[in-house]
């Protein structure tokens, strides 16, 4: 049996669009001798499609759209989608082959922590299926299904386990259709499942995930044929469609061979260094103690940019270039993703703004050949605090003053997007945006938080890896010490504790999801506990109105990072 | 047995608050009598409790505030808490008695629809619990596990006649422990499903309900004593603490009263008229075809916002007054939650305000006693447009223009903010919300949104009924066209379509769930369906960043609408 698994992006309620993408991929398929063609999880209705479940005619366009696609298949094609039965919902596989369309798995296993939600739609299905492909006898099974014993939720039963249990007296094959995110530490996490399950049975293991963004999630593929000793035989590449064409005999894997989909268009001419297509099996210092790969964040932040861009409809971005780091690594990013021709910088300067600031600004603008406009804040800043001034009769306190910069900030920059069309890119960072050190309605505004679920030090660690590659951020711009240039003087460190000490007990505290206590027994000073603890608190509300967040970390602000507000 | 219901108003993650708060009122059962007290579910913690129950030191938390409750309780208390075993969270009823604490029920039905995402913590129990209190036997059975023939999700089970099922040989009476929150349309339908039990099973019913306010979630309580013929026999004030005692001997209840365990504190002295508390069986003209009690709406927006101002720790808070009708309504209901003195108007007159929005204005801050400012926007704005027109070189865009207002507006607010520490209310209404006829930093901006469930046919039934009362808004207020006053003589319908018009389909199409193939048969025009459709998606990304919105229908924009924003 030759077996095509199809790394590619579904498109949210793009059911029309996925279903004939679906078939074209299925000829290409077809033409390389495939038996059978398996895309990712829902495939048909795109990943995650949230509240579109619950819409009263989901399922008959779905299965229409199945109806078509098995009227022109040629070879069978198996296909996520959702399956309604009476009033219950399941997330099903179907077998879609010369104009029949069979319902032939149901996941059984719904994940429900961090981003994911899936009881609020489906119910589970009753146990994983064996079903018999060109003759081989293949265990199916739908993401989660695959990690009964590895997930963050322990699970009552391993419905993988459970139909092995039945024994069919064949030699078989395990298969897995997932729709599966990105993390930094999650794909290291996630092969090391794949290895586990398939060892643990002696059996290969097909492993097919979607790639492309859909808003804060990332989805790099990585999909694998893995033996039946552990070993990732093959690997799709991340972040890229591909077609991973496998050839099995009695359970045996005889071939197998990746098939680019897709030209690499986020690779821009100016960054080959950075961006080159390497697998992220490449080691580098780690950061913090955790795995960093700077190849790969880059690449998923990319995509998610990209993606975002794509499937919102616009071209163009604006970023307000402060001329500290994190604006300037967005700039990057998007003329990484984007190209420069599509990025505009604004620089708004103020009288608390530095030299170094705006001349590295310029700099950067010039060195990517990016457009740029000045838009100096002081004539407006000054009519502002005089219609307070005349009204309240007393000093306009400075933290009010300080916040009125970057709010006006953001008024240039939306009145830049609603002029011309570009998307305001967020530049905020997490360990900001953990601790509530920015400023609603200013710097937290934004269409896309492109950096902000990585911490300053980790923008630290890329910058300087993209900087050993090329010239990408004037390195004034690296070494200059953090601030936000709203008073005279002003570094970040007034306020808080050095990036390092800071970001090592937010990654405790957000990625670890350790409480107070926890965090003294894991060492960190007790009173800058306390503190941190209760500014991460007290600036839930600013976090509830942050843009979506590119999400490269095991828990990320938004959709998984559930707190009260009260 | 005499048993008594507390309907009371837990703190989210304030244990220890809680614990001695629950003792205390133990306390006052104790005197009345009472043989043990019921607590609402998960009143240790308070609800919803979200990410907290995810804390690694939680249950070790519990158990100890149980230990101290239980140490303290000279009769039996029931109390709702969540239960670790091993790995598993169950949300969870304790026994709590003379130094005893033992857990005697597991919540088998999880709610996972619209805000509820019960799932992503805990694991359904088994099976309703059967027990004994002061020698009644009483089925147990908390929130959700009641609504297994009712809920919008279908259920494979029913936990309570399963244990009914299962012939004790005794009259018995069922006793629902709740955190239900209020909508409009589902005190109704909570009612309705409590007598349906009740007859069901020809058992009286004993329904206890939190009440205050948690963020977005309301809850009116409304606990009630059911007989066995779907009769409400007592049913509790609802938004107000109450003990609800009624005495039981072989299954039949004997006597109910309800006893007051709290000031109305959100009746200001303005107000009687509209504040009274009435119960919510008034009858009242539907608005739109939906039952629709303005009382019982303003009760409930007032709880919302004087419970966020108590649990943030706030006093005052700041209203941007237009002269339209929804700026005007947040001010009265301020008025009514938090009293004059905590609120402040500001008024932020362009060359484009009209003399009746300004004069009106006026005339509600003068009515009511409310401490106003006067901020013209006219210099601010002259200094940024020509900022932005020495930069750009071209004319500035209308729309460009129009948006620059509100954010003016949004930066003055949030000086005023910075300045005196009150929270910015929110004034936008469910219409312009839905269909993106706002700006994003500008008017959609603010600490809470006050009105943001409400549609604008809902908003003037509202004022017409507070001014049938008394002189709450100026008429000329309630009869201004509805405009933005962005540009010279706008008017909201120059854009969109009449309200009762436009507010009949997004009804339809958020509450009701219909797509767009249901809308068109529902009778609404296909042209304004597929308008009106695409307007609402793409303003999604808008809605991401709103604030926090007081949710009083079946279906707010907030954590139980979910849609994808690609």
């Amino acid at each position: 049996m030759r077996l095509a698994l199809i790394q590619w992006a579904p498109g949210i309620g793009r059911l029309e669009h996925n279903a004939e993408r679906m078939g074209d991929l299925a000829k290409k398929a077809a033409l390389q001798g495939a038996d059978a063609v398996v895309f990712p999880e829902l495939s048909l209705v795109g990943y995650p499609p949230m509240d579109l479940l619950k819409e009263p005619g989901l399922q008959d366009a779905c299965t229409k759209a199945l109806g078509t696609l098995a009227a022109s298949a040629t070879i069978p094609l198996l296909v996520g989608a959702p399956s309604k039965v009476g009033s219950a919902l399941y997330n099903a596989v179907f077998w879609c082959y010369r104009g029949e369309v069979r319902e032939v798995g149901r996941k059984v296993l719904l994940p429900n922590y961090d981003v994911f939600d899936e009881s609020r739609y489906f119910i589970p299905g009753e146990g994983c299926s064996t079903i018999e492909i060109a003759g081989q006898t293949v265990v199916l099974s739908i993401c989660e299904d695959l990690w009964a014993q590895d997930a963050d939720y322990n699970y009552p039963s391993d419905p993988v386990a459970e139909a092995l249990a039945l024994d069919h007296g064949k030699p078989r094959i395990l298969l897995n259709l997932a729709a599966s995110p990105y993390s930094i530490q999650g794909v290291v996490k996630r092969q090391k499942v794949l290895a586990s399950v398939a060892s643990r049975y002696g059996l290969p293991l097909l492993y097919v995930n979607q790639v492309g963004a859909r808003a804060d999630l990332i989805f790099d593929g990585g999909s694998s044929l893995i033996s039946g000793v552990g070993e990732t035989v093959v690997r799709c590449p991340s972040f890229l469609e591909s077609m991973l064409l496998v050839e099995v005999v009695e359970g045996v894997v005889l071939q197998a061979d990746v098939i680019p989909l897709h030209a690499n268009t986020w690779v821009v001419s100016q960054a080959p260094s950075v961006l080159e297509n390497k697998l992220p099996e490449r080691s580098h210092p780690p950061v913090l103690g955790h795995r960093f790969d700077p190849v790969e964040v880059t690449q998923a932040l990319c995509v998610g940019l990209r993606d975002y861009m794509d499937m919102t409809g616009g071209r163009g971005v604006v970023v307000g270039l402060s001329g500290g780091l994190d604006s300037a690594m967005v700039t990057c990013l998007a003329v990484m993703a984007l190209g420069a021709e599509n990025v505009t910088a604004l620089l708004m300067p103020s009288e608390y703004s530095s030299d170094r600031s705006v001349r590295d600004s310029l700099e950067l603008c010039k060195f990517h050949g990016i457009t740029h406009h000045i838009l100096p804040i002081g004539s407006a800043f000054g009519s502002i605090k005089e219609t307070l001034l005349n009204q309240w009769g007393e000093a306009i306190r400075p933290l009010t003053e300080e916040n009125i910069q970057p709010r006006l900030r953001a008024l240039y920059l939306m009145a830049h997007s609603n002029q011309f069309g570009d998307m305001w890119l967020n530049s905020s960072n997490k360990s900001e945006a953990a601790v509530g050190y920015s400023t609603l309605y200013g710097d937290m505004g934004g269409g896309l938080s492109v950096v902000g679920d990585l911490y300053k030090t980790q923008l630290y660690a890329l910058a300087h890896f993209w900087n050993e590659q090329g010239s990408w951020i004037p390195p004034s711009i690296v070494q200059a010490p953090p601030s936000a240039e709203l008073r005279p003087d002003q570094l970040d460190t007034d306020s808080l504790p050095p990036y390092p000490v800071l970001d090592a007990l937010l990654m405790d505290l957000i990625e670890g999801g350790l409480d107070q206590a926890g965090l003294y027994q894991a060492g960190h000073d007790p009173d800058l506990v306390s503190r941190v603890w209760s500014m991460v608190r007290r600036s839930e509300f600013k976090r509830f109105q942050m843009p979506p967040v590119l999400r490269v970390s095991s828990r990320s602000f938004g959709r998984g990072w559930r707190q009260s507000l009260v």
